[in-house]
């Protein structure tokens, strides 16, 4: 592993960052659609759809950053940093889809949880590796 | 410190991004069981408690990382990890408990306090020598 | 960059998760003033301010984690802590401003985004030159 810090994976986390800023943005944009003041979360459906959808962004947003840099830190950076991108598509799809109907918010959120299992996976391989070369002194 | 990535933190944060995926998975089965269809968040009183367990775990889990990571790089990685371990036992304690009724949520939140309040405590006191160590060039 | 661990960062990442703590908290204080028992997330418009204040907070958290790290990382440590002491005082008002009525909660959030401008613009000059260095083999 590289001791200079993975500059990939910032990037990419940045960028996913600015992209959980713009969702933000949009439900504020709904919430001026349909005059619906803060601290009303209620209101017409399309409204509330939208609401959902960025909540149930922020849910899992620390769970996609854990499984990015497990994976991108004792797996592939590159891997990892491709993978991110596809799981800030896959939120696009997600969030666009469930403000049309509760529906078409499902194609977004399966190819939200492939993207998660990916990065899962090379994540439990890499670190499974790095706790047999750290403490079992093997080297694979 | 080490230089090498602390692979025990990796370990344990990424069982806990999987627990927290399982969580969300229990929210899910509450919606199918009690047929409540997305963006709704209101129904039976068990669903409501159900999804309020998965909201707390979600507002509590940012803090989490940071105490079980300064914890874990500044303090001790090995107590980190085994903390952070009783942290999801607590957290799965505190779900289970919730869903039954609202006073039953308590046993597991307090547990989970005490998980948080260790880790913090020896991320302050590891955070503390690191800053005298790094800027008054004390060697204790 | 420096190898050993970002202390102050670090340091003021804590100092944030306890700040995060403190505003759970003081919605809890909220629920036992209007005797709103969990999981019940609606009441008097007071309690409904306070509740989203801190939602916001939550939502905003892991952003601020992201800018406050990447901008430590790869431009100024001092400048980024320095700012994320900002942001916390930012978030302070915001929360305060917010309980008192939904409009004074304007001038901490725009001190909020000020404040994560300010480490975004930095994270992101930091990373490029990273990836310029890293990728392109050019020293600035």
């Amino acid at each position: 592993m590289a001791s200079d810090p993975p500059v990939l994976l910032a990037a990419v986390t940045l960028l996913s960052a600015f992209h959980m800023a713009f969702l933000a943005r949009r439900v504020g944009w709904s919430r001026m659609a349909h005059k619906i003041l803060p601290p009303v979360v209620s209101g017409p459906p399309e409204f509330e759809r939208t609401f959902r959808a960025h909540q149930n962004c922020v849910e899992f947003y620390p769970l996609f950053l854990v499984t990015l840099w497990t994976c991108g830190t004792f797996s592939s950076e590159v891997v990892a940093a491709a993978t991110g991108l596809l799981y800030m598509l896959a939120r696009e799809l997600y969030f666009n889809g469930y403000i049309r109907s509760t529906k078409k918010r499902l194609p977004g959120f399966f190819l939200t949880l492939a993207a998660l299992l990916l990065l899962s996976v090379l994540a439990v391989a890499g670190i499974a590796r790095g706790i047999l070369d750290k403490y079992l002194y093997t080297h694979m």
